[in-house]
C-alpha cells in the first residue's frame, strides 16, 4: 500500500483515507510513519467561509486554474455535522462534477464525526496521504464557522476567506469570526448588488488586522460560475507563498502548530492507556457518583489518576 | 470563602467566578470541590442560537419571569472568541440593565479564552459556584452555533433554542446545526413577516427530531422586547422539568456528561504531568523536527511517552 500509494495510484490513496477516518486513525499509524517523510512538498490551500458562499463552485474552478500549471490537484471537503445538512454537501460534490472524471484530481469529503480534535488530525493525516502521492497543491474546504476554520487554517499554508455581497447585520458577527485567519480575501459573486458596499466593508475589517511579515490580505473579486478573477486569485496564493511562506515567522508558527498537534496526539495516546488500566465499569462508577453530586470531578480525576498508575 | 459562598454572598461569587476564569480552573480546585456537593439542586436552561435573533432581550425578560417563583436567578452569558465582536456584545450586557441593579440576579459574561474545551469547562465550575450559592435558577446564554452549543448543552438541564422570522436560505443550515440540542423553540421577533413561514419550516424540521423520553420539542412565539410569551416559555421550561428531567434516559444522558467531563479532566491532567517531565525545550525540539519533515508525529509521540514515563 505504500508503494502503491507513493507512485500515486488513487485506489490505494482512497483507501487509505478511508482508515484513516473510520478509526480516527489509530490503525493507520504505521502507514502515516511510512508516508510522513515523503509529505511536505504541496501548497495546501485552505477555503473558507459560510455557507451560500459558492465555495464549492469556486474550489472547482480554482482546481481547473491551478492544473493549468500544476500536474495534481487534491481536494478535501470538510462536511458540518449535522444530519440534516446532508442534501445540501451531495449537492456540493455534484457541482464539482466537472471535475470528477479528471484522473489529476482527486476530490473527498470528510465529515465531523465526533470531536473536533479528531477531524483536524483526520485532516491532517489525509493530507499526508495526499502529499505522498504527489499531489503539488492540495485544496481544504471547510463549510461553517468556529473552531473548525481555525484548527484548519492552521494546517493549511495560506488561508482564502470567500465572502459574498448581501449578507445582512446578523451573518456581520459570523464574518468577523473568520476576518483573523484569511491571508487572502475573495468576494464571491461579485456581479451582484450590493458588491460595492461589500468590498467597503471588507476594507474596512481588513485594516483592522495586523500584517503578517508585511503581508496585508488582498481583497479579490471574483464570479466563480462564470470563471471571472480565478486567475488573479491563483496569483495571490503564489505571491503569498513567495513572499512570506518561506519567511522565519511562518515557520515559526509551523512549528507552534506541530507543538499543539503532538501535545494533542499525546493526549489521547497516554489518556487511552489510563483508561485501559482503569477499565470502563470503574469509569461508569465514578461519572454516577459525580452525576448524584457526591463526588465531585476534581476529587475523582485524582483518584482515577491513581488507579491509573497503580 | 467557602462560607461566603455559601451564604450567598455576591462579591465572594464573582471573586470566585474571576478565579475560575483567569487561570482555567487550577488554582480553584480546591474551592469547587468543597462547593460541588453543595450544588446541583439548580435548574440549568441553556439559552442558545444566532446573533441577531434578540437573546439577550429574551434572557432578560426570562429572568423577570423566573423571580416571580424564583428567589435567585443567574446568568452566564457566553461570549464568542471574535474581538470584533466585542462592541455587540457590550450592547448585550446594557440591554439587560433592567436587571444590573437586582440584589436578586448575578449576571456574567465568560468569555471563550483558548480552547472550546476550556470554556465548557469554566461554565461548568462557574454553576457549581452559583448552585451552592443557591442560585435555584441558572440560565446560560450562548452565542453563534457549533460545537459550543452542543457542549453547553450537556451541561444544560433544558435547553432552548432562539429562532426568528425571515433567516434566509443562507442561515438555514446553521439553524439546522441546533436542532438536534433543543428541547424547547423559541421563535422570537413574531411579530415580524414572515413569522407563519417561518413557523412551517420549524415544525417541518421538528418533525424529524427523535423525541426524547415522548417530549415533542414544543414551538413557542415570543416578542422579547414587549415581554410577550415569556411566561408560556417558563411553563414549558417547567415542563420539560417534570415530565422528563427526572427520567432514567436523562440520569444516563447526565452520566454519560460527566463520564464525558471525567475523561476531558483526566487527559488534562495527565497529560500537565507528562508535558512537565518533558520539558519545553524537548518538545520545542520535537515539533522542529516534525516542521522539517524529519519527523512523523505518530513516532515522535511515542518516543514523547519514553520520555515522560523514565
Amino acid at each position: 500500500m505504500i508503494e502503491k500509494i507513493l507512485e500515486g495510484d488513487i485506489r490505494a490513496v482512497a483507501r487509505a483515507l478511508s482508515l484513516i477516518e473510520e478509526d480516527g486513525g489509530r490503525g493507520t499509524q504505521g502507514l502515516l510513519k511510512s508516508l510522513f517523510t515523503h509529505s511536505g512538498n504541496s501548497l495546501v490551500v485552505g477555503i473558507t467561509g459560510g455557507t451560500g458562499t459558492g465555495k464549492s463552485t469556486l474550489v472547482e474552478g480554482l482546481a481547473h486554474e491551478f492544473l493549468k500549471t500544476t500536474q495534481k490537484v487534491g481536494i478535501i471537503a470538510v462536511d458540518p455535522t449535522s444530519p440534516f445538512s446532508g442534501g445540501a454537501i451531495l449537492g456540493d460534490r455534484i457541482r464539482m462534477q466537472s471535475l470528477a472524471t479528471n484522473p489529476n484530481v482527486f476530490i473527498r469529503s470528510m465529515a465531523t464525526r465526533g470531536r473536533l480534535g479528531g477531524l483536524s488530525a483526520a485532516v491532517n493525516d489525509a493530507l499526508v496521504v495526499l502529499g505522498a502521492a504527489g499531489f503539488q497543491v492540495l485544496i481544504v474546504e471547510t463549510v461553517g464557522v468556529g473552531q473548525d476554520e481555525v484548527d484548519i487554517a492552521e494546517t493549511a499554508d495560506v488561508t482564502v476567506v470567500v465572502l459574498i455581497p448581501g449578507m445582512g447585520d446578523d451573518v456581520q458577527t459570523i464574518k468577523a469570526g473568520i476576518m483573523e485567519i484569511g491571508d487572502v480575501f475573495v468576494l464571491n459573486k461579485a456581479d451582484r448588488d450590493g458588491a460595492e458596499k461589500a468590498r467597503l466593508e471588507l476594507d474596512a475589517l481588513c485594516s483592522l488586522l495586523v500584517p503578517k511579515q508585511g503581508w496585508i490580505p488582498p481583497i479579490l473579486e471574483t464570479v466563480a460560475t462564470q470563471r471571472q478573477g480565478l486567475s488573479e486569485l491563483v496569483s495571490a496564493i503564489f505571491d503569498f507563498k513567495s513572499k512570506v511562506m518561506g519567511s522565519e515567522s511562518l515557520l515559526k508558527q509551523r512549528i507552534d502548530f506541530c507543538r499543539t498537534r503532538l501535545v494533542d496526539l499525546l493526549r489521547n495516546r497516554v489518556v487511552d492507556e489510563i483508561l485501559s488500566k482503569i477499565g470502563s465499569e470503574e469509569l461508569d462508577h465514578f461519572a454516577e457518583r459525580m452525576a448524584a453530586h457526591e463526588l465531585d470531578p476534581y476529587s475523582a480525576v485524582e483518584e482515577l489518576v491513581k488507579l491509573g498508575k497503580s
